[in-house]
């Protein structure tokens, strides 16, 4: 941290990262409690237990170290979050200095503490203009299940007590909370744990590829945004709460919309009066080369979901930017709002994330994601195209995708998909992570997000990385006999 | 921490605490901030803005310190959470160490780390026998959530579709998120956004003082048992999933159950065959003087809900111990189970359990709460009861409560109560918050949760604080005319 006086000294900080780069792990003996003791989130582990998990031990930059010592270039940030890149040793300081200070209090009963407060006007600053209050969280997951009781908190203030239906999107990805997991439209959650819950509804996601044959781009925009439209008539605007999106579909596949579908969408929106929830636990924090995807799409939404990128995922956090249409009635009119967590506003966690937003502020990330690197991604992934295996190959900022396909034609609505039987993207992920390459396999759409602070020498890296590993795909589904 | 190699120096420890005891905060600057930008869980803000929140900027063992300089005993550990109290430098150097190594990774997609498998060893150890597997989250919320998705996919993979209800109790507190608050029992919560959502029943609590009116308490705790047994009846016990319970129920205002009414709840959830489910986010790790509250009252859940004490609330953890006759269903036989957090096993949250469970042992807290602070405490709040508005003081290890009366009567169910409109437990909690003494009001019942670290001479300290403060309390309703 620039200037903080209770910096641990240089020497201190190098003794730790010697002793750090020389600390042994018994893979074998990890591996054999992992499968004993630790169930993952989304895991088979029978499964698992039968291959054992890797065991990622370090991070540095862009790149991780497993305990057998193997390098590797993290294409997915963590899990979109580790947006500053690992190994920021002044984020390590400022949560040290805020564990010594106070490590822990409520914002129950009235109080409150500095670091809360310093985040909560840092992100109303960075917010778009109108969203000047925050509502924190633990996670991303709590933050959409905070949004289903808030926006039907609004409507019950206003006297609209019917008003609680919201809509979404299938293939939308909203947590796993009960609401969240309803909220999103991940068919194998619903199947699980008798989800939905009630007052959630689902239209078309914008993906181009799957539902815009004989349209052009922005022709498909309009068309996708059209069902919402259809939905609130459909279900009855008087009882029709909020429409919640990804800005960009993350779990889903990088689905990149058209650049007409979100001002549509907000045009409807406004039409009908309903709120509208943009869930940047993804996008947000430079992900697209502006600090709210929002920004970029041109829509104001009423709420918006952070998470992951707000701490870069160093220190768990989550919460909602409230707008002031919501804030105003909840604040003048609603009383008690009861609701919140224990770690709401954890001070921890709030420092964490100051000292991360300094450092994308101070290295200028999301400039450097609009008008540098992301653009050299943009050009270096759309190349991948050439690939024999590649059908489609598209990004926007720093996430980006491509579609493994049988054979390709003229028109990408006619290329030729593999049987999904075959789960070749699961093959190409396994060339991937076995060549120091974490490159998340949806269905056969290969996607990536990496660190913001990756340079143009590594996209090169990666992007050499990438084609190494479709080349060894192609290889083996060429001795299948898949293609 | 104990060997460390990677501790920071004595020297540079000593510079943090002074430089962090000369910080200077503006307290009407941040409070209007405060006001400005940050939404408070569970708050009026209205009510909140027109006075300015208490801003709390330091910890240190059982003491807080506000930013006016004023020394507080926290009662209350934070939120039931802070058990090994503040100023642990050993976990910020844990935390510190971790950060420095791998700051985060997902344990999605085959992959692990070090801390987590560690801490789910550890946690196996610890726990009561028979639970040897871990589900990580990022609170008892997301916990409480995962349970109700994991108890129904349990009874989905046995092909009991419709095994889906949970029986809970009124007054209950399981969390915020939709699904946490639908399993709590709070009306305030359930009138807000919708809730419950479907399959979640409630039945009553076991609260002698409200409901045990001519019956002994051992006789009260079997009636209250019974209930659970008919309401599975009611609800018929092909569609009862699994009962949920709080082996003390915390928010709901401490109310410790007559000692026959777990072992009864055992009996009927083994007759009808469905799972039990003991939250013990609030009465885990140590706060009884037991690692966790379910060795106390003799019961063997299936599922055990943690967060809180795990971390000592340094950072925000949460998770659920699963016991072997689910995990062995969902490992064997569930393949992937559809659920899970970006945050599950957070290598720097999974750190600080380590190192808080470490201290937890070292220092021998839970046999010291058993045998020495617990039953000192005990002795020391009962005699409470001599005083004019106490009409009965109880406590279990490190919680306790007293109810505030306005006559008393040989018969507790006979003392005669405030009017709930006087709300005198606020007035009674002002008094011990601007007298440097935290205690919680739940209506006229106020209750403590102090940190486990807590001294016999502090237990004194205390006591006087809260004599005091009923004085103050008792003085202000005789000039009020209330008794």
């Amino acid at each position: 941290m620039a200037n903080n006086p209770l910096a641990p000294s240089a020497a201190f900080v190098t003794s730790v990262k010697s002793i750090v780069a020389q600390e042994v792990v018994d893979t074998a003996a990890i591996q054999q409690l992992d499968t004993a003791h630790y169930m993952h989130p989304f895991t088979d582990h029978k499964a698992l237990g039968e291959k054992g998990a890797r065991v990622m031990v370090r991070g540095d930059g862009i790149y991780l170290w497993d305990s057998e010592g193997k390098k590797i270039v993290d294409g997915m940030s963590g899990l979109w979050c580790v947006n500053v890149g690992y190994g920021r040793h002044s984020i390590s300081q400022a949560v040290y200095q805020q564990m010594e200070t106070l490590p822990f209090y409520n914002s129950f009963f009235n109080t409150t503490n500095v670091p809360a407060v310093k985040l909560a006007t840092k992100l109303a600053e960075i917010a778009p203009a109108g969203l000047n209050h925050v509502f924190f969280t633990g996670s991303g997951s709590e933050g959409n299940d905070t949004n289903v009781r808030m926006v039907r908190r609004y409507w019950d203030v206003l006297g609209h007590k019917d008003k609680h239906t919201i809509i979404s999107r299938h293939n939308a990805y909203h947590g796993s909370t009960m609401a969240g997991a309803s909220l999103g439209g991940m068919e194998g959650m619903h199947a699980q744990g008798g989800l939905p819950i009630p007052g959630i509804v689902h239209i078309g996601q914008p993906n181009y590829l799957e539902s815009g044959r004989g349209m052009t781009e922005d022709e498909f925009g309009i068309e996708a945004a059209s069902w919402l439209e259809k939905k609130i008539l459909e279900v009855g605007v008087e009882k029709v709460a909020a429409f919640i999106g990804e800005p960009v579909q993350g779990a889903g596949g990088v689905i990149i919309p058209p650049k007409t579908y979100w001002p549509e969408i907000q045009r409807i929106c406004d039409k009908y009066g309903i709120l509208l929830i943009a869930d940047e636990v993804i996008c947000g924090f430079g992900r697209l080369g502006t600090w709210f995807a929002s920004e970029l799409f041109g829509i104001k939404p009423d709420l918006i979901t952070f998470a992951k990128g707000v701490t870069s995922g160093y220190v768990p956090l989550g919460g909602v930017l409230v707008g002031d249409r919501v804030a105003k009635v909840l604040i003048e009119q609603g009383g008690e709002f009861n609701h919140g967590f224990t770690y709401s506003g954890h001070p921890v966690a709030c420092a964490a994330a100051l000292e991360n937003i300094r450092i994308i502020e101070d290295e200028e990330l999301v400039q450097r994601v609009a008008n540098e690197t992301g653009p050299y991604l943009n050009k270096r992934f759309a190349e991948l195209a050439d690939h024999p295996l590649v059908g489609y190959a598209n990004s926007c900022g720093f996430v980006a995708g491509l579609n493994l396909v049988r054979k390709k034609a003229a028109v990408v609505h006619d290329h030729e998909a593999f049987d999904e039987a075959l789960a070749v993207g699961m093959v190409c992920r396994g060339y991937m992570f076995n060549n120091g390459m974490i490159m998340r396999a949806v269905g056969d759409r290969m996607i990536i997000a990496p660190p913001l602070v990756m340079t143009t020498a590594q996209i090169d890296e990666m992007i050499a990385l990438i084609r190494h590993c479709l080349d060894l795909t192609y290889a083996d589904v060429q001795k299948r006999g898949w293609v």
